[in-house]
């Protein structure tokens, strides 16, 4: 945080819920962009059991110096019913990410993540509209990018998990939702594919397999992830190793200080 | 607030509970010193409405990061039912400015105003042991202060009141929490007295007239202030002018800071 943020009577109150919360610094993220650009903004985290989420959410509708506030894990579904509204892509999506209090406590939901990282493997110079994607792992995060990188212009999205009925599952969503992109299940080949990306949980800890074979890849196919720490996880190691073009987790976090402006109706 | 403040998932986060909210700027001072210690603490004013007291109460103790709140007009009064424990202190004065929420969500509330200005007095080398003391008004700030002067050992203490019978029963209970010291009603001559407090408005807004007669007070009088803006009242200008030895309304505020760090538990 810079030493312009002061927080006052005056300042936009803004809230990060979760538990555990020890692991949270997206707050510090926000504070410092906000102080960057001399905005009157403060972010703090709110440690909040699933059993207090609706007692909670209750109050902030009357806290009238609240902006808004982030939700994590694990309150990203059970938020959505305790709102008043939320936006077509986190209804699509099945979680909200964000929530903006509105004059009066009344609260709309929406879900950054997706755009998040679209427009963050847009800041690494990775474009989606018309090119082929492989998306590694269709759970909640990548719930979030499928609708994103459809709605981006994708012209086909191969959906490989684990359990391959719920990659069956969310393509058939997307499909639904963005009849223009290709989505399917398939296997986690990346040959022929432009964009991979990964939103496994692999790589987040020391010893993880690779999610795929690394050595299919071509040095023309770029390589994303969702995860943020390490920054560069084996996966990116390699396919840097190979001559890829690639993003790191952290740019979706970056790329969603303007989508929360955005949402709060911040001016940019 | 310096550089280093970060506010993240481990940092102990408190609030001010105000109506209206945007003249609170002790969430800075506050925030200004926890930096200036390396001290990982948070403070942002939350606007309440009375209508909404009780439920905020009920959330705070809920929010495990939580580490208490200070409270302030127009809820002082009102939050003392909603707690599990006042001090004997704030029992007296009738009034919680700031209350410490303990692991599981107990809720202790104290009052610090009177004993920091007490101690506020002192950094200004003013002390009041053993000393008569002319105290000016009997409101909610009053009744803190005097229980305090009392406290700290002065041998008398004369409040004078507009309504004179406030000044008579604040007197009365003074004198019955603190035998040692005399504590009386009477008029706003400062003759003889060794400090006189101000803790009436009268001061606070262009063309107030003086709380008392300036003219009768002696080099050797020591002045205090209650209030913080202007820093330098009329009275102070005034009572400086004679020479006497003055104490501003802030050293009341900055005094308060060791105070919340022993409430909260923080070692000094």
């Amino acid at each position: 945080m810079s030493a312009e943020q002061r927080i006052t009577g005056r300042t936009g109150i803004l809230f990060i819920l979760a538990d555990p919360v020890a692991h949270v610094v997206g707050s510090d993220r926000l504070n410092a962009r906000f102080a960057a650009e001399g905005l009157d903004m403060a972010v703090s985290p709110l440690h909040v059991q699933p059993k207090d989420l609706a007692a909670v959410i209750g109050t902030l509708r009357l806290l009238q110096n609240v902006r808004g506030f982030g939700v994590t894990i694990p309150h990203k579904i059970a938020v959505m019913p305790l709102l008043d509204a939320v936006t077509p892509r986190a209804r699509l999506i099945g979680a909200v990410n964000f929530v903006r209090r509105n004059p009066g406590g009344r609260l709309t939901g929406d879900n950054l993540d997706g755009q998040g990282f679209v427009d963050g493997l847009a800041a690494s110079g990775i474009g989606l509209a018309g090119r082929r994607v492989l998306q590694l792992g269709a759970g909640g995060a990548g719930r979030a990018v499928a609708f994103a990188v459809a709605e981006a212009g994708a012209s086909a999205l191969f959906i490989h998990n684990r359990t391959a009925a719920r990659a069956q599952a969310l393509a058939e969503a997307v499909g639904a939702a963005w009849p223009g992109c290709a989505a399917a299940s398939g296997p986690d080949d990346p040959r022929g594919f432009d964009v991979v990306i990964n939103t496994t949980s692999m790589g987040m800890h020391e010893g993880d397999p690779l999610p795929m074979d690394v050595g299919r890849l071509a040095a023309s196919t770029d390589v994303a992830e969702i995860i943020m720490t390490p920054a560069l996880t084996p996966l990116l190691v390699a396919a840097q190793a190979r001559g890829c073009r690639i993003s790191l987790g952290t740019s979706m976090l970056d790329a969603q200080y303007g989508l929360v402006k955005q949402l709060l109706g911040i001016p940019s």
